[in-house]
């Protein structure tokens, strides 16, 4: 067996080994072709048998319906910033709102600035984005085209609970890294986008899932791949799809369906994880101080701090000895973060959390 | 060892046997970070070592000098198709030129037209796509932002023997389905694009090779993923890059210096492998018509038809049983196509070949 250590990857990040085994089984050639998932035609029975069946099991699990279209589009979320104005600012929609919580949500906007007048109704800056709004703290302009929000801000580790209050004002979610973590009621939003490579499989797809009658906001002029509708009526395949992240989406939300057995359940486990690191820093008399807010804590990203730079690399170091790995927080924030994402497994987030128990004995004055 | 068949996929298409060895061997853990590649950031000291080592294959492949930057997009060739004029035309060139030789690069200009007054300065239409316009009938406006060519049709089966004369307006180049097949002058071009699914890896990255003073035509408020510059200066990773797709292209072009022995040995293959067979359409007495006049013939796909569509039907499934797959043609212009590129082996073409000579003669009356 390979020697795998427990990655706690921001992103790309962890993927279940079943899944990877399964890729790796077959990686020189699919039985049904007699050639590589890398070497096959996105046009041809077997991709499209994948494709479909990576979109039916994300139905499957979100309980999407007919009403919405899922999109399998490449750029990441970064042209999800740009796809989203280009494609839903129109005549009578010439601004949107923006609720800004972390590094990923202000990215967003400053992407939708370079096409539209947009609308800030939140900010949490000022406390450093370790909080996120109550609903009574939204004004959103009714004419807006959307009201654009991050659900789960990797970098500051805060996530919400719910949906933002949007009345008929279409919501669009950047879920890159919380899709999929838990059931949502889909019927809430607008568009929910996601790059794969957090939660749901590897660098290179984005999942876009559009309420179908916002398509007709797209304007035919619009270059062809950035087109929404076009994509839609062409069900992804108007180019070559990114065929190999596709297929390794299928198999995780394969693996979600059959071995985890749900949403509800990944759910269960995820909040389990989550609760064990968060009891440690709870118990440390502040030795591991916590960056946000104890009610909007995320449920992937647990981000924290050690009381000194040098601590801070100390732990950073002495994990990866043991095959904790990529504990570093991001350099906007430092400290630590633990990225405990869908695939990993509990006895990850187990030998995390006595490891921290283990340090903090060693090393609190 | 896994069954393999000779894949003439037009793209997706086969790859090097050793790279998907390689790849299948490491997919469960890298050594070096005991994590698969589809779970290590693109930040991480080990994937930024392979991008860099994949630019750095490409311009020994190509002699690429330090005047052009090297980036790794997504999006396809398509997305392509708007960049280039979203980033090169400008208030001072509000114009560019069109060469149509067939479906790829029409569908080049439709997207074009989108963003700028495109002038067609040749279209090879009345004649079905079969031959490529001489450099003197080609007139170049002066004025124009660049002047747009494909060097290979992929579904016509024609091939620019050498670049179009552009003086000096900024040649580019959708090289999709044969970048790397033989050493070209990169000099003489503004911008050399290729999705790398044809001819250089997997689905999912796009190569843009780009003359850096092109970079100063993108404005700042192109969005961000869109902006030749942008992408430039963060070196391919402002945002996740496609890790995996990055990977193997690293590989392939290992493979191309290392076990080919670089760009003038393959291309010494590449035309042997693609005598073989128009030397069987030539000796064939009409009963394999080849499509592309025989001064445009593609050196990548060759494309011929048989004397009914009941004969084409039965020669795709004949040889499909001997494990000669995806020999059907594009839609478009029906027939056979088989393309031969880098990674296909000589021993592929050779079965073909025979396979060719054989069913000729148990059919031709």
């Amino acid at each position: 067996m390979t020697q795998r250590a427990y990655n706690f990857s921001a992103g790309p990040a962890v993927l279940p080994e079943p899944v990877l085994a399964e890729v790796q089984r077959d990686l020189m050639a699919l039985p049904s072709d007699k050639a590589s998932i890398l070497e096959i035609s996105h046009r041809g029975k077997t991709f499209k048998e994948i494709i479909a069946a990576a979109e039916a099991n994300l139905r499957k699990l979100l309980q999407i319906p007919d009403s919405y279209a899922v999109l399998f589009l490449q750029g990441g979320s970064r042209l999800q910033f740009s796809m989203v104005p280009m494609n839903l600012l129109d005549e009578g929609h010439p601004s949107a709102d923006y609720v800004l919580t972390g590094s990923w949500s202000k990215n967003s906007l400053k992407e939708g600035q370079k096409l539209g007048d947009m609308r800030i109704i939140w900010d949490g800056g000022d406390d450093n984005y370790t909080r996120l709004p109550a609903d009574a703290e939204l004004q959103v302009d009714p004419r807006a085209a959307y009201l654009h929000y991050c659900c789960n801000e990797t970098i500051h580790g805060v996530q919400f609970r719910s949906e933002p209050a949007s009345g008929d004002v279409p919501l669009v979610c950047d879920a890159s890294s919380d899709f999929l973590y838990k059931p949502i009621p889909i019927e809430r939003y607008g568009i929910v986008y996601a790059c794969a490579q957090k939660n749901s499989g590897p660098a290179g797809v984005t999942i876009v899932v559009i309420r179908k009658d916002l398509l007709e906001r797209s304007r035919d002029n619009l270059p062809s791949y950035l087109n929404y509708k076009v994509q839609a009526e062409a069900g992804s395949l108007m180019n070559t799809a990114p065929t190999f992240a596709i297929y390794v989406v299928r198999m995780v939300t394969d693996w979600l369906l059959n071995e985890i057995g749900g949403l509800e359940k990944m759910y269960a486990q995820n909040q389990k994880k989550a609760k064990m690191l968060y009891d440690v820093l709870d118990a440390s008399d502040g030795f591991y101080a916590g960056h946000a807010q104890p009610e909007c804590r995320s449920v992937m990203n647990v981000v924290f701090r050690l009381p000194s730079d040098e601590l801070t690399k100390k732990f950073v170091a002495e994990a990866a000895e043991h095959d904790l790995t990529n504990l570093g927080g991001h350099r906007s924030v430092g400290g630590v973060r633990a990225s405990i994402y869908n695939a990993m497994p509990v006895a990850g987030v187990e030998t995390l959390r006595d490891f921290m128990i283990r340090f903090r004995d060693a090393n609190a004055k």
